[in-house]
């Protein structure tokens, strides 16, 4: 069966955002690679606009609608990073953006989308209190919905950055990246697979939301149960589109305690002088984690996203400090 | 009367250099450059080794010395940056490197020192004490004494960031630096002054530490008086070759109250999710002082450093979130 996603989507998403997008830095830090015992290089997503890589599959959707559609706007439903990014993607076209929020989201999340034109919809905090909000802003302005993962386009999209670290660093043994919806994963795995084929994809998911690990052992989507990790973004389940993908082109999903998600971002912190967001962090992570499985190896780490609020950034990190 | 340092020395450095350094990114942020009202990019020096550009001029210095002088090893006092940057460039070329700290200096700085294989020294917390430790070390082993900013190998050094900075961004108003010693803004402008005579040159201070600023205006150097800014890397006075440099080739000194120090740092983190410490951020407090005699220029802004405690970080900007 034909996956949903190619590699000539990607190269024709990179062409499409490519001056509407930062091509984001690829960091490496000796004393890193010195505390990790392999040869890390940092692709810095939490360095992309909008504080995420979620702006490369938002514009990417939003910039392939036709005119006629482009005309409805856009809706979606989302508390963190694909908020913003939709927000901003639709005023970069000059179109509508609705974005449907649970009623208990952080200001600076709320902030971020009014600042980049969005128009916020507030519902209760449950899925079918989202779902069932944006589908009645779809029957009632016709607005074309934006999937924060599981929608081909934004697949693609997402599929750029590791587009980006390819051209750079060809010769990698293995690639990281953090699953939570798995658009960025599918995405990743497509380049990598399509360019070199004896590289590892490696998806990475706290151990507190574990549904991809288990989707990928079962054969089927498994949906995640009360997911209370401290990385927000990766709470979230596989759609049919990503699962397929990732089932196909993933060598494995690598578990993370949520300590070593902090002492991630606190190493990002102290040695490369960068600020992470615990979703951002799990790839490292996981690195960590599994030290003797990925030693020596040359690992190239998607960063994800850098959006974290300064007060629970440091509540988290002084957590391990002790 | 002869420079101390020429744009050819800073080429040489750049060459001497180069395979041991970081070239650190030039990162921009539109939504900084919308909250200052210029058009800024930001070399990251906070992303160098050792956590700040010191690396390059103590690199620069280590690696001019003769075979000779190289056996006898180097010395230096230095409770910050210099420190931790002399001793990786002594271990990289393979020679000892004794660094004189006075005995409270925080336990982060000394541990970086030790991990890169320098041997510390401690004496009293004066200036009188930290040089008669030194001295003592010259007298007794022979080592070369490598000064943290007033050596034109390590001004020339320095200056390799702009060197970088302006390969990168050649249409640049004016060119930011921090100025404490001297040795990067030295270094600095003597790169700018020669490739682009009209952009402008300016040297950042903290109002409390306003030495340079007066020093420039006297037309002869002033030590600063008790300098108790949050900005510990720009306590320190004027040399006799960096002032020099400074009168014939800065434009003028930009004076920052401590509040915009830690609103920039603030900006940092949030807007482009880097950290930098209180003195590599005075830079850009400067655009954010000076917000109408900067106003619509193209900047190119020096982040000078990144070695930031996170404890007295967090601290610092929750002082100014309320």
């Amino acid at each position: 069966m034909k996956l949903p996603i190619h590699i000539d989507d990607i190269r024709a998403a990179s062409e499409r955002i490519r001056s509407r997008i930062h091509e984001t830095p690829v960091l490496d830090s000796r004393s890193i690679n010195a505390a990790v015992g392999s040869d890390c290089v940092f692709k810095c997503e939490n360095f992309q606009r909008t504080g995420s890589f979620k702006f490369r599959g938002a514009c990417n959707a939003v910039f392939s609608l036709s005119g006629k559609d482009a005309g409805k706007g856009v809706v979606t439903h989302s508390s963190g990073n694909h908020a913003a990014a939709l927000a901003l993607a639709a005023g970069e076209r000059g179109i509508h953006a609705d974005i449907v929020m649970p009623e208990k989201t952080l200001s600076n999340k709320i902030r971020a989308v009014e600042s980049y034109g969005g128009r916020i919809i507030f519902c209760r905090d449950t899925l079918e209190a989202r779902e069932k909000t944006t589908t009645d802003v779809v029957s009632a302005t016709g607005a074309i919905f934006i999937h924060p993962s599981d929608d081909p386009l934004v697949m693609a999209g997402q599929g750029t950055a590791a587009l980006e670290l390819a051209a750079r660093c060809p010769d990698l043994d293995a690639v990281l990246a953090p699953v939570g919806g798995g658009g960025l994963l599918s995405g990743t795995a497509t380049v990598v697979k399509a360019l070199y084929p004896r590289t590892a994809v490696y998806g990475c998911e706290p151990e507190k939301a574990d549904d991809a690990f288990r989707s990928l052992r079962s054969g089927t989507i498994v949906k995640p149960q009360s997911p209370d990790t401290i990385a927000d973004g990766l709470r979230t389940a596989l759609g049919v589109n990503t699962f397929h993908v990732i089932q196909k082109t993933v060598d494995d999903i690598l578990l993370v305690p949520e300590t070593a998600i902090v002492d991630a971002m606190q190493l990002l912190f102290e040695r490369m002088k960068i600020v992470v967001e615990p979703s951002g962090a799990v790839s490292l992570a996981a690195v960590l984690t599994h030290r003797d499985r990925l030693a020596r190896m040359k690992l190239g780490i998607i960063l994800s996203g850098g959006n974290a609020d300064l007060n629970a950034y440091w509540h988290l990190l002084r957590s391990r400090m002790g």
